[in-house]
């Protein structure tokens, strides 16, 4: 059973914000509000594990920052942080034994277009365990490329497309997610039109070229992971040099290995890719899961 | 004050279907709708003009065809059908007056994943009076061409990017009105990055040239427009010849006139088109309107 806080008035600087904890079956958004009817609103998946909450900090400015990039009013991130605080205690208190893994998401919308409430953004926070995961970062996943549509640096020339702003708007993603599970498959890495990697999805890709570990360039047109920072200091710790930059399709085909990271599933090994195997570095993996874990 | 009609059960095959008329400020979604969640579901929306809806059976088909784009179950016509018949009186009876404009908005929804509804969309309709667009209709509107990033056609290479579907991440059009709005103008029509004209963030576009009059052909990736094909009808019958095909923005650059046509706001002309300044065809504009207004 998921638990879920809501949090009234959650602008920056709006009098009479409180997180409550409410009924998760309850509903809570009404029929006009922004966050429903068109995808108006940002979003935040918070990783928790073994009952720790990871990268809160850089989840929230990421809030902030997709907020901004919507033109939304500020949230208030104090009542955030508390709303998640919350949620997440509650949830772990409601469980018989802490679960490996778990997730806090974070939802902030353009609010109602009519009512008591309208213009006022909606906030809430909901927390659910997380199903086992090991195998997929253990063994890896089978991952196939698609295009976003886009080329790569799109989003600096249009800024309405919100290329990097994690929005509600997620239908594309999730209509990719189902491309790739009829295919038999795990998962898919976006890549632009002009033969750039992008992202997944829901995680960020990692490629190991030699003693390199290179991320997409967060300017080229996508999200900056959260995880994928953690991933970076362990990868550092290892000996690799890290960089962000833009990366070609060419690249992620010759690369030594590769990966893709985020809050919840942390890091996962790709074994195969557009149907050709890949060598699984299980002790570098694991390696770094494990930094991963202990970090947060 | 709009009125809303939540639909239990609104699949199509589903027992216990029934339109049921609630208190429009009433939250109806759960914190775990993926329609509120991920934008995961679809949506129309219905002109209702001096107190007629128009054009309901092509919107409630494209209803269907979005649904089976996204993998949703198949939304029940007939319960949709009662559900918007309900709104739309309840609307008109608690008015003192008809009123020129009002509409009714059809949601639908993967609805939540968690609860006792788990895995049942989530289906819906609210009516509500629009503002007068007398002005709009007449005098026309200043509008600014944006790029919606993609190559034209690549709907058909790329199903998962759901190009054609009228989905409820709708966050870009958002952004893109605003965009538009902080210009000072009316409107956007969205281009390809290949020089093709594809739509309005909410409307379809209308070119005259000669004695043709061209719309966008929707295999080039965008939304069939419902309001379009009753102007078709219109202009056929004043005899120019109407055709669906490849429209270029140096057609549209080129054109006679042009025009906007959404369900709601009916035919706007443009008056203006990034900073140029076009002629408005009062007459003929008035008289499509007019034929809009006469038939549905």
């Amino acid at each position: 059973m998921p638990t879920l806080v809501v949090c009234a008035a959650p602008v920056a600087g709006m009098p009479g914000c409180r997180a409550e904890l409410v009924d998760p079956d309850a509903p809570i958004a009404t029929a006009t509000d922004a966050g429903l009817t068109r995808g108006d609103g940002v979003f935040e998946t918070v990783g928790v594990h073994d009952g720790r909450m990871h990268d809160l900090e850089p989840h929230l400015e990421r809030l902030a920052q997709s907020a901004s990039m919507l033109d939304l009013p500020a949230p208030d991130l104090g009542a955030m942080r508390d709303a998640i605080a919350l949620a997440v205690r509650s949830l772990l208190e409601s469980l018989p034994a802490t679960p490996p893994t778990a997730l806090a998401k974070v939802v902030y919308t353009r609010g109602p277009e009519h009512g008591p409430q309208a213009g006022r953004p909606t906030g809430y926070v909901y927390a659910d365990v997380f199903p086992d995961v090991t195998r997929q970062r253990t063994e890896g996943v089978a991952v196939v490329t698609l295009t976003r549509g886009y080329p790569h640096a799109i989003g600096a020339k249009a800024p309405w497309l919100l290329v990097g702003a994690k929005t509600l708007s997620y239908a594309v993603n999730m209509a990719a997610e189902r491309h790739v599970k009829a295919l038999g498959l795990d998962d898919a890495i976006l890549t632009s039109t002009d033969g750039y990697v992008l992202e997944a999805p829901r995680a960020t890709v990692l490629v190991r070229l030699g003693d390199e570990i290179v991320t997409p360039a967060a300017e080229g047109g996508l999200l900056h992971g959260t995880a994928q920072r953690a991933a970076f200091e362990s990868f550092t710790a290892r000996g690799f040099a890290c960089s962000y930059r833009d990366l070609t399709v060419a690249e992620l085909e010759a690369a030594d290995h590769v990966w893709l990271t985020d809050s919840v599933q942390l890091l996962r090994p790709i074994r195969e890719l557009d149907g050709r195997m890949l060598v699984v570095d299980r002790g570098l993996t694991d390696g770094v899961n494990a930094d991963l874990l202990a970090a947060g």
